[in-house]
């Protein structure tokens, strides 16, 4: 299975969100909805900063320049 | 591996930007810098819309609503 593990860093710092992310959707207001492969969903506010498939990573940035 | 494809849609069709995408990071102005496992680059420009990473998918608009 090729799902996620979304993480968000704070000043400098990654913390792990959630695990086994499969859908990710940009909604209102700098929020994301996640939905993990369980059917689990959760909602992040951030800023994409980056993610690397091959190593399962979705970060997000919580600093809004 | 789990990299995916990338659509962009416009009109309500998606069409193909670039296949085996490893990493996404958002860069200025709308724009996101993709990289695939063979190491091609590439730069979108766009909305993100929705990523199904299991369907090894990422979908961009082109609307700036």
């Amino acid at each position: 299975m090729c799902e996620a593990n979304v993480y968000m860093e704070k000043n400098g710092i990654e913390e792990l969100v959630l695990e086994s992310v499969d859908i990710l959707e940009p909604q209102e207001n700098d929020t994301f909805r996640m939905v993990t492969i369980f059917g689990e969903q959760k909602i992040i506010r951030g800023r994409l900063k980056g993610m690397n498939l091959v190593d399962h990573r979705i970060v997000f940035t919580a600093e809004n320049e």
